[in-house]
């Protein structure tokens, strides 16, 4: 499905390696994933994309046509392209279960593999973890203000690019959006699709009405009428006219869609003209550059909408397009290091996250502390890759979904604000503390 | 490179050509892309993807696996699934050149075929012209704000996912960028990549100084040295120490990355650090969450910095990261449509965008009027695509990044700004607007 290979990659992961090589400098690395800060307007994170992490790990190698181009750059030796025809990531991954609610700080994947492995993959990992986490925690915060609301994703067309679309729709299903309208998403992902017309089908007729005549016989089982065209209320009161004429053909008219215009006025219109049509059973689908914003309004509204399509702000994370995250070496040749640039220090070691819950059985607070140090709470890193080879089994995507859903359940009720929330409670265990303090004094300039 | 599979679309197509096929509405149908409005930051918008969209439209078929799937959601007739077997793309594409400057209201690209199939390509076409025409234009803005600076794209870790990474290495390059750090992007689009070292390298090293002498020796030509990793000052000064025993060996330091902090105060303590070592040729390069606000700053700063690495905002385009941009129904079995909607309103009818310039060679304002409607100015749509084969030759790379060089020269001083832009003026032609005065007058409700 994805097509991944080897470089897709910054090249300066290949001009390190030419380093490392040429000085055996292959003791084992650990790497450690995590978000530096969130977005103003993000209280929580949604860890997502480890499946297809694990899956490029699993499969990530140089092509002879690769190797070939590479050579032909004249930027590498004999002895590294050798090396780089051989190259296979041999290592292990630990992280946090797709679907896990974290925050800053947070280690939510850990590579532990010969150092040059561990560093060729560091572009593609970030590239694949921070989109689906994107992702996730965007379409979660719809899923909490809507949770009794079908929520599909719109957002192919303005997605950036073909693998965006497919795992925005993947990494939107797993925070609990009911499906998409990317078909090979469905194909590839086991999501479900959803779908009818657009203004186009309309337009080709003079007659709105045998446009939707001519839908719902082509379609008797999916029949949701697109009413916007032209006249909203004058569209439906069309559709509840056709309404006898498509049941006698044993069709049943399941409802309408609104795509502009003031939705709310729209469906509270349309819902009256319904139900005094006897379409009481019809549901009302809204689209048209919905987010949780506008979502959130609706709701408070009481706008009897169902469901709703969420494209381009889903998609393109409109609000926050980006995490400020990292892929950081945390030990290399088992001594702990650190980063130390102005506003990029990281925390040093391998970690893990031990997370504790209140009485009612709501987040409360996390230790971030050095692996194996006694720490209460439940610890969210476990080992998914042992030597290259992915752990089974694996968590299936429904699975991953119902995990999501259980961690935003827990989520303390401060947080799932749309803005202003407070901070999440994140300790930096007094291990971690010192170990980072005994790192700064180590460290030789 | 591009993995283009016909269900890479939205539900909607499907159904809505159920409908089509059934009722055998096949006649020509033409279809525009155009951008409504323009983000609130930008003053014009650059042309990019096009080529994307030939290739697809060139290969778009249904695989046997794809209509197996298809079959299997049980949603489509035999009959249906027989003719998507079948399908091809033959129709016609007009286009503006990739790298042409555009703005509201003008289409830049056409496509005539017959219904099912242009109506089949809708999602996917969005989804190509959408991203890289979202990128070349913001990356044009840093462009003509440095235009004597290499400007390399750093994304590939933030852009959302892989063909983002590759398109907006390619987007960027287009519009004037000097090249990108993703490899894969270089190898398929024949971009210069650029590339040294990440912090990690000097991280593994108990000694930086040591770190700088195994990467020189590893990759004697592209010395470039990242010298924030600790004390930016201080291993400025180790390279200075370095580069006699360095240069007695034959290889000569190109340059030092700088990463964090402020970059305009450490570029210039650095700058007379490494003057005052005998090192003027070397560069001073830099990165770090630069986009083209930050550089217009450093800029005026006058930072003697010789190149940025410019990634997540420009890979994201972080301060708009969509347009509102649409590909619409204009004609069908020969009757000009339009789509009425509210607030979503559009120009009916094929068309023609025309451009003048002013005595100086600017751009002065466009005219869209009907295609062949008689009119001043240069006509910005060519035909590119006959009968489903690409119209050749079509230029190069290479040839769309002159193209798009020129095309900016002739942009007004006053739409250089990076907000508060006057708007360009553009005209839509009274033949124009009667045409669209018939279409509402004849649409029967």
């Amino acid at each position: 499905m994805i097509a991944d290979r080897a470089l897709l990659t910054d090249l300066y992961q290949l001009t390190m390696l030419q380093g490392y090589y040429e000085q055996n400098r292959e003791e084992l690395a650990v790497f450690e994933f995590f978000v530096r800060k969130l977005p103003k307007s993000r209280g929580y994170m949604v860890a997502a994309g480890l499946a297809q992490v694990l899956a490029y790990l699993e499969e990530v190698q140089f092509s002879p046509d690769e190797i070939d181009w590479l050579a032909g750059t004249g930027r590498f030796k004999p002895a590294v392209l050798d090396r780089l025809e051989a190259f296979r990531f041999t290592g292990d991954v630990h992280a946090m279960p797709e679907g896990t609610v974290f925050f800053p700080h947070e280690p939510i994947l850990r590579i532990t593999a010969p150092l040059p492995e561990a560093q060729l993959v560091e572009s593609r990992l970030i590239n694949l973890l921070h989109f689906q986490t994107l992702i996730a925690s965007k379409a979660a915060r719809s899923v909490l203000i809507a949770p009794d609301k079908l929520l599909v994703d719109f957002g192919m067309r303005r997605a950036h690019g073909s693998e965006a679309a497919l795992l925005a729709a993947r990494a939107s299903y797993l925070a609990g959006f009911g499906g998409t309208a990317t078909v090979n998403a469905g194909m590839y992902f086991d999501i479900p699709i959803y779908g009818t017309m657009a203004h186009s089908f309309v337009q080709t007729y003079s007659r709105e009405s045998q446009a939707f005549i001519d839908f719902a016989k082509a379609n008797p089982d999916n029949v949701v009428l697109l009413i916007d065209t032209y006249d909203t209320e004058a569209a439906a009161r069309k559709v509840v006219d056709l309404a006898d004429t498509l049941h006698a053909q044993g069709i049943k008219i399941k409802g309408v869609r609104i795509d502009s215009g003031n939705l709310a006025e729209h469906a509270i219109k349309v819902r009256r003209i319904l139900d005094q049509g006897g379409l009481q059973q019809a549901t009302i689908f809204a689209s048209g550059g919905i987010d949780e914003y506008k979502l959130a309004a609706l709701i408070a509204q009481q706008a009897p909408i169902d469901g709703f399509g969420i494209g381009t702000h889903l998609d393109t994370s409109a609000d926050a397009p980006y995490l400020d995250c990292a892929y950081k070496l945390q030990e290399y040749a088992g001594i702990a290091r650190r980063k130390r640039s102005e506003g990029k220090a990281t925390w040093p070691g391998r970690k893990q996250v031990y997370r504790n819950y209140d009485d009612s059985g709501f987040m409360c607070g996390d230790t971030v502390t050095v692996e194996n140090a006694p720490c209460t709470g439940k610890p969210l890193l476990q080992r998914v890759m042992q030597g290259g080879r992915t752990v089974l089994p694996q968590p299936s995507l429904m699975e991953s979904r119902e995990y999501a859903k259980g961690q935003l359940s827990r989520l303390p009720e401060a947080l799932r604000a749309l803005s202003d929330t407070p901070d999440y409670p994140v300790i930096i265990s007094a291990e971690l503390q010192a170990l980072a303090k005994s790192v700064d004094e180590q460290t030789l300039l």
